[in-house]
């Protein structure tokens, strides 16, 4: 282990985008710090990172938690490296019409998907001002630009998230800091959607849903912005994709 | 008391903005029920409505308190009348930077301008939607369009709402109930401006910052739409302010 | 024929959009100015506004060519009174696919739906001007926010002119000319949708189709708005209208 | 002179950032068609492509005129080769208030940046359906989401243009056709900032203002996106910028 190497912080690395955001950091000479609530779930991988040369550290974080980001942060920036680069990835995508969402899931939505944004964001941010540098990711969604019907919930969450990321890269920008807020919009190739919409996962044959690669392949180019041109926000999406 | 009049709820009327509003649909013969965390503190209002001629009636609550609310509409529907309109008008207007952002303060902002007002806007769907008609307006406000250096957590709860907003205008719309997310974008002739932003204050001379019941006419129009051409989003804005 | 009372001048007044607006304002004491290429064809609203106890006059304007634009201005300033709202109403939709769109077509409806709404806002605004006051309203219609597969054209022209309303808003408002952009987003009761679209109009029993009358309410309401809480942007659409 | 090789089209390669495009892609083996009204001027574009090893041609057109537009197109697909890629990159940023924008302004601006992207798009898009691949890429502003005050015909001709950008993706992305639609929200280190607002240039050392090259590889990257992730949409901006 070493303080030398810089290190990329995902957020929400369960599903196959952290997973492939992680592994392309990794490939790139970054130590991938993976985080979800049960770290024994990362092992596969962390094992895969490794596997291919790479070094990965898993973390069991539930980012709900003010003190266990704080303390995630603090173990990485003093046990593995200084964070160059943080995604935050954890997406809670619920459909309920308005009358049956309950308070308990319209809260538990926005600290999912937005709460935990803040305090992985707000603790990015501090890290990384007073080395002027860094930069960090919030995954968003169709619903982070429209609202709909049974969507009261998770688009609450995903405009807020947003709000976030604007806030943030309108304050950090000028110090150094790249916020990005990428929206992806359609189908990823994950085993959610291959397991409950069979329909939609047949169209991966023509390149109807995303691969989590490509979408790991823009977020790289966005670290690798040079500061004089930086994106703030890009839609990534099926060609086929109705928008 | 009687159940044969219309009921009007605006919940956060403990502003100018919202005593107008039920002044105003007092005027036209609705029965004004105002609602904020002290009811002692709506004395006044309902006093002044009952003065000229209108009936009021003061509804002390938490409406970040699911179960508040429901007993809220519950009393209002069982004694009061029918609600035709219900107007969600809490604003938590708060800047810190990203950093001085408390746990605390970001989760208050959210529960104050966005829980409460899901509550609000859920529990008046329900009443609402077995007679097929109702009018729910939330109150929007610059931070609802666009992020900002140290509005991370005011343009996150904005935001939100405007996507329950949205959401609830797409779902319930055809079922007969008229959703509405006016934006205030300026200053209001408040107290709070008056005795923080002088020289702001200064303006209205010149009608440059918003009239409270000029904002209540708007809001009353939206109300009176035929469902044949109805708005779900307007902005009022001063004709001095940038924007 | 007298220098002393206010007219409003609806360009575009063909339709029974632009009609219906010219009835109101004339309704409320207005002298209504009516413009559209063939004068004679004005002649039904006309005798329709003068039956009411209104007064009207015709005028065969193409507004696409300045001259004329300017000609009718002028005219209408020394022979029928200071123009207190002007209302630029022209439309021009058409759908063809990228490949099918001429160049006649693309340039012809922005001729028709931008080029001739920029002349008759520039006049409004020079007539307007020295006198600190006036409104100027720019119907936008679906294709203003969101292009679409055969809308290169239309979404073109509409867009273009959304731009306008905000530029002028931005520049004239601090002037005290109040511009305003409604987007009327759903089909209105006209004989076009009555003879081409006759599922969509048979709609109308349930209010599912906008009626100009109402659309005309909304204009006028736009006019009287007191100048510390004007509307630039707002939205009409009927109820079962998706979104 | 050969058919194998894939070319690129650059409409509007008089600048540091059409230069650049074409320069980038020539890198990657495309051979570069370069267009502005005068070919001349062309010359050191296509001498220093040519001396880097690159392949490059330059045609003399003037993209408002339907004629020139399709004959350089046939030109090009007859003796250089397949267009994989075509670049809209004219501006014709102008600020005059309302009342002093001209007819002839207002038209013009609109035929430079709006009616020769229109042209452009529309032949890129002839020739590339038949193959059902290529780019199309179309350079947009700060106007192309703002008005302001003086930006009437500036920002009227960029709102055009991104709603053909939108019109052609929605149409044309289901046929195979990336279309995107970068929006440039910043100075670029071109001779004109240089001379005429030297403090901005300025800020050139402390990457305040956009490089060229840096615009280019953003394009590059669009056009390297596999089909199931593409993007639309996407802002460049400095970090020191405020937006």
């Amino acid at each position: 282990m070493t303080t030398q190497r810089k290190a990329v912080l995902v957020v929400g690395a369960g599903d196959a985008t952290g997973g492939e955001i992680a592994k392309r950091f990794a490939r790139e000479g970054f130590v991938a710090c993976v985080a979800r609530r049960n770290a024994e779930k990362l092992k596969p991988l962390v094992d895969s990172i490794e596997q291919a040369g790479g070094s990965a550290r898993a973390f069991g974080c539930d980012a709900r938690i003010e003190e266990q980001v704080i303390e995630m942060f603090a173990t990485i920036e003093r046990e593995v490296g200084p964070l160059h680069a943080v995604i935050f990835n954890i997406g809670a995508n619920v459909n309920f019409s308005i009358t049956e969402t309950t308070e308990r899931v319209y809260r538990k939505v926005w600290e999912m998907a937005t709460l935990a944004g803040f305090l992985t964001g707000r603790e990015a941010a501090k890290v990384m001002l007073p080395r002027g540098q860094g930069t960090i990711i919030f995954t968003g969604a169709t619903a982070s630009l429209r609202g709909g019907k049974g969507f009261s919930a998770f688009a609450g969450a995903k405009f807020a998230l947003r709000a976030l990321a604007q806030s943030m890269a309108r304050e950090l920008g000028p110090q150094g800091i790249h916020v990005a807020h990428p929206i992806i919009d359609g189908a990823i190739d994950t085993a959610f959607i291959r397991d409950n919409f069979p329909e939609r996962y047949a169209q991966k044959e023509q390149d109807g849903i995303l691969n989590p690669e490509h979408i790991a392949d823009s977020y790289w180019q966005l670290h690798c912005q040079p500061r004089d041109s930086w994106t703030h926000e890009l839609d990534l999406r099926p060609w086929m994709e109705t928008f």
